[in-house]
């Protein structure tokens, strides 16, 4: 199984609803440097997993909808905290359906799988991963 | 798949017995930078695989169990060697065992695998994987 | 000159004025990764240029006082952008004031310069560095 | 499942050839970290996955035979973009037979899997994953 | 002192030229992860060194100047080995004469020093630093 | 000014003597991955700060005296508090030692500072920086 990751970065505001949270539960804020890797068996004609150039752009835009906003007033995310752990599946949500349109290019239908992880400082990061349409995954 | 993982440290002394280990085989000491990655196929209500306040005070207790020692004092390694891979386990079981009684919240009853890595320098690490009991895991 | 130094984070949440910040202009916010540099001429009695533990100790309840808060609610910030590299300054002064107070022990007195660093991201950080009281530093 | 690492690096010079790449057709060249990660259900005797020693010595040697070279001027990779993630693979490949080769001692025999990473910037990298010969592995 | 630094990066070809080389006088590459650290004594108006948004910029520029190219086919480096410690300079001067120009904005006239760094691997780096018109520094 | 920087690492045990010490009074032990930065005013006639051959070389004997110790026997360290920013001096002046003696090739006699700095954990470090014979350095 080969991978290729590409990494972006987002810096957001938030807050979260549960005694669980202590005081995380108060508007606070944090940056995610988040890896997207990109899982294929075999490799395309020209050697590569997947069009680099197209993975580092859809991961970019997609760090764009969520970059400098404050989490909490976004629509997409009533009635949810939007931990770490959460928004690394919505990364990959996101990126699968771009996969799935095939904004990444042809040979991106081939791939197996998807993780996606969120750093969320130097001792803590979350991720999320699962497999995509065409693939047997580890998920 | 969902992952959350925490960090933390311990400093030990410890020597190696068997002609494999060359100079290893005097006394001397590592620095283990830990991480604990527990895996979940679903969130819990609040959103999150786990208490991460719970799972980073349980990594802590382990570790100091272990930091500031010399490990071939300790009863319970008697007659091993304790390379990096052999506590990444010894960490993997006791943090199973935490996860068993319950002491990282009901929430935990549900976790799928448990990742342990020691890094030992920035050029070699170790880990450990296995699944928990109410989840198929990858190892 | 000898150093030492210790690293905390802190989570905030916060907004810019000012058209040159752009999108952060909207309420957002950040992880700071802190380091606190400590610097001395000369080794005190037991072979420390400072207490670590109670310099670990004072950098993380200087952080805890932002920890988890809008910075824009704070009073202490009115009329302030609380950018990376004003806040390297907040926590230094805020450190400076602990050292002057004797809080970080007696040897403490004798240290020469303090530098505080926050990173951000994996791709920009901020600093402040300054003299102590009585020692000659690089600023 | 037990993990041992050790870590590399290698600087070479090469071009890729297809409008894909845009910019890398012309000559240029990567500095690659390189992480060789080595799988095994059982320790050995010692306590070890495999000789520390001996891996780190096959990982050297590995990429002894492309540092500062024109991977372009190598017959191996006629023909053959020498991407990351195809570079991952040569990387597996040359390790997995001086495993078969027995080169890396008769505990590596055992071994389950390997997983290569080249990392080859701050912000991207690749790998490629696979079993060995009396392993079950998560490829 | 306050400092402010971003992150870029640039894959490159080159070979050196003199016996003390060795294997790197043949042509191979490098990726360099570069930062650039803008020092000033006191803050603009907005809470900045500098506006950060202008300085990726201006890296950014720099960089692609260098990027994927072979360096040996260069004129501005003719009979020159570009070693990591001389195209630190040359990244440093060539910030230098944009901030002189007035290219990262009116702010910038009061930076008192520049630092840039060249991370070659994860155990090689080099940096030049040096100071700027109006201020003094540490060079 | 000019810097380049080599890394190393080393793996120790030792105890501390002290109340300050609390639990760090028992034999324990560290990893130290370690840079050793040399600075100097002027390229050397091949575009160099130093034969970096050499000095990776260098830092490698001195790591290799104290690697796999208990530095408690060691008869340089009697009565001595092996701390991180104690030991950081130990391997400035075992490389400065060397410098003078000229093991670093003719143009180190050049160089004006170096500056060792040893990391023992993902949140701790230490340094020591001073000037060497020929230059004026920032200690």
């Amino acid at each position: 199984m080969y991978s290729v990751c590409v990494r972006g970065h987002v810096m957001i505001a938030h807050s979260f609803r549960g005694e669980l949270f202590g005081p995380a539960q108060r508007l606070h804020g944090a940056t995610y440097v988040v890896d997207a890797e990109f899982r294929s068996r075999e490799l395309g004609p020209e050697g590569v997993v997947i069009d680099i150039g197209r993975a580092a752009q859809a991961l970019s835009a997609i760090l764009e909808q969520l970059n400098f906003k404050n989490l909490d007033d976004d629509p997409a995310f009533a009635n949810q905290n939007t931990t770490t752990e959460f928004l690394s599946r919505v990364v990959f949500e996101r990126m699968k359906a771009r996969i799935v349109a095939g904004e990444l290019g042809p040979g991106s239908q081939g791939l197996a799988a998807l993780r996606v992880t969120l750093h969320e400082s130097h001792v803590a990061w979350a991720a999320y991963e699962g497999p995509l349409s065409s693939g047997v995954a580890s998920a």
